[in-house]
């Protein structure tokens, strides 16, 4: 599987879809009025909280980082207005707008696409684009590339849709609940969101389809190809399409993005010999023996460095305290995270590392300065910021310093993999 | 969603199945030979690991607990039949025969079916079942229920199999890529598993079929159908019955499984005043504040008690070691769940609890003696029991008190629905 990157990943590299902000103006609606029904708990499924963060604001999220996306209509039921709203705000959501549904998808769907006047008014900062994109809301690890290419296909055939393979065979069932046919399973597909459309057609299919199908269809393309005779041009895309539709699938959500953001850790040290020394052994340890992908930073307090490591979108930090019951530096690198607003979509991890460097200092001596440190993470907690305190025996000729070190990137590893918040201000020993 | 017991629930209470063992005699083929691709990974999906343990114990023991199944035929690839064998030594299954399978699935569940001698030869164990279940070695949690009811179908009917609604709506496609039509999702279902037979009609349509559909087809209803005229009955199942096949479906069935194993826990305390003190706010705590189902118990070395501690299949226990720097007692208690064998199948959860009862004495002394629980923990590992050490400050003057206990409770919580085996020997402070 390749996994979404569920926004995290900016990739400034890549801009696969700059030409078309240029030449193409293209909106996105994403029906978000479900009940959630099958998930069977009270929240609708797009309301349901990942690391605290609501799974609808990780699917707007994904489309607002995509340049070439100009507005994003995000239709919900009446009762859920203002929680769409108040996410809008929390999250910097920006290009949102919020509408209300309808009783069925389609005519939710339908509600979304009337907000685009039919004629350029001064008055509405909305546009008509000429491509808008259908999505769902509880699909949140939609990747630019599937995007662009239903988008692409949209504006040659009028219609496009992202299709995956079949998991299970499909069958047709007799009146008395006895198989009557199954299908043969290549020549079908499931059809996945996003779906992309010629404005104008979607719109003339939603104006000419019957109640019956705006109450129970659930197809845009069927629509397309029925009312507009277009042809709709079928896109494979990758499994991180798949729809948040069971409680399990919220599980595997949760997991994928806290997967996502565990790729990276940045190493940040006072300029004291100890210090970078461990730096640098944990920067080696944990690049060779865990699947981190370690950016070792020495920090001057340098704000262009540091400018560099938020942009590559790392919300792991580790950082080194010279003295053992000291943690200024962690709380000024609090502040840091604090200014540069990185916290705001994802929980961000601070391993407050301490050194206890004398061979025959008690293992518990100086501890109790550092039992202020649980006091100091429940305060930055309020800000998405886990800090956890690690301290680490270091001593640079004892032949088990390896050990001691493979530990601790044991431990930083999995504080960062699983992210727990009822775990901060505690001290780890490696 | 139902979660699915995993294998964790025993259910001494209700038999739903028990008058079968008389009447019917059942037996289940597990085709696991499928090499996993769509997962991306090296591992074939039914041997990747959850909690250590591969994929397919799961399932094996979802089929073993069911006392009315009397054989299970587990069929792998030639190159996994070591792999399979010592998986089923490791664990302890019981009454599996593992058979090497064939080119493709319908190949595979043939060479299950024929181990089942055509007469009854007193020189091989297995006897020629009336039904057989046929099942996914990659859909862990399936339930004695939905076992049942289509074992009932299958003995009534001749064939039956597990459906759910389609998640997605299904299209055909044409030659050039664009969509033909779609299907009305009310109409299809999804074909699951299990399904179940009359052990002659599957047998039978399997020596009748095509060679095509040996090498191409999927479905072994098709073949009851079409080669024995076969009625087969479609039953709902419930969610649980998904199919493990992408990397984000072993995030959920890890996360299902943690979930299940983090349902109950036991209070045992020393017959100290303070210990049993704190055992009943932390009982108390625990049953409202998180969602985890308490059982408390006061042990007195009663083997009894323990008994049903084990019967009812509890994995998580807090051990209350009345002195702040001793744990004999969290000790005692590792022999006793290593003697019960209830580590086998999963990681159990041991807090050992310390008190801090002086409110002068200052946060580090005793913490010396404690440093030892970090070696102990490393060891008592080996046994898959996983040990935490939790320091609490225990005043019962103390207003703050029972803020300090729901911090206990907290962190107990976490660390048994995160059963993190790095995080294990360290000692956490409430």
């Amino acid at each position: 599987m390749e996994l979404g990157s569920g926004g995290t990943s900016a990739r400034p590299a890549a801009e696969p879809g700059s030409h078309l902000s240029a030449g193409l103006s293209v909106a996105a609606v994403l029906p978000a009025g479900g009940r959630g029904e099958r998930l069977g708990g009270a929240t609708p499924k797009q309301f349901c909280t990942l690391l605290g963060r609501p799974l609808i604001s990780y699917t707007v999220r994904a489309l607002e980082r995509i340049s070439w996306i100009s507005d994003i209509v995000v239709v919900v039921t009446l009762e859920n207005i203002e929680t769409m709203k108040s996410i809008v705000e929390k999250y910097g959501h920006k290009q949102i707008t919020v509408v209300e549904g309808g009783v069925s998808r389609h005519r939710s769907i339908f509600n979304g696409l009337k907000i685009f006047p039919e004629s350029k008014l001064s008055s509405c900062p909305l546009q008509k684009p000429e491509v808008v994109i259908i999505h769902d809301a509880v699909r949140p690890f939609v990747e630019e590339d599937i995007l662009l290419k239903v988008v692409l296909a949209a504006k040659e055939h009028g219609a496009a849709g992202a299709i995956r393979p079949l998991v299970s065979t499909v069958v047709a069932s007799s009146a008395d609940g006895c198989l009557d046919h199954s299908l043969e399973r290549a020549r079908y597909r499931a059809s996945e969101m996003p779906q992309a459309f010629l404005f104008d057609i979607i719109y003339q299919a939603y104006h000419q389809c019957s109640d019956y199908d705006l109450d129970y269809g659930t197809e845009c393309l069927h629509l397309a190809l029925k009312y507009c005779k277009t042809n709709v041009k079928l896109i494979e895309g990758s499994p991180d399409l798949w729809k948040v539709t069971y409680k399990r699938d919220l599980y595997a959500a949760e997991s994928i993005i806290k997967d996502n953001l565990s790729q990276q850790v940045c190493v940040i040290t006072e300029m004291k010999e100890d210090a970078v020394q461990l730096g640098f052994l944990l920067h080696e340890t944990l690049k060779s023996q865990v699947k981190v992908k370690g950016i070792s930073v020495f920090l001057c307090k340098n704000d262009n460095h540091l400018q560099n490591i938020f942009l590559g979108q790392c919300y792991n930090f580790i950082c080194i305290n010279a003295k053992k019951s000291d943690f200024q530096e962690t709380q000024h690198f609090v502040d840091i995270i604090e200014n540069a607003s990185i916290s705001v979509l994802h929980p961000v991890v601070l391993i407050s590392v301490h050194l206890n460097v004398s061979e025959n200092m008690a293992f518990s001596s100086g501890m109790e300065e550092l039992a202020g440190i649980k006091e100091f993470a429940r305060e930055v907690k309020k800000k998405n910021i886990l800090v956890y305190g690690l301290l680490i025996h270091y001593n640079k000729d004892n032949p088990k310093l390896q050990e001691t070190i493979n530990s601790a990137a044991a431990i930083i590893s999995a504080l960062i993999k699983d992210r727990n918040p009822e775990l901060i201000g505690q001290l780890l020993v490696a």
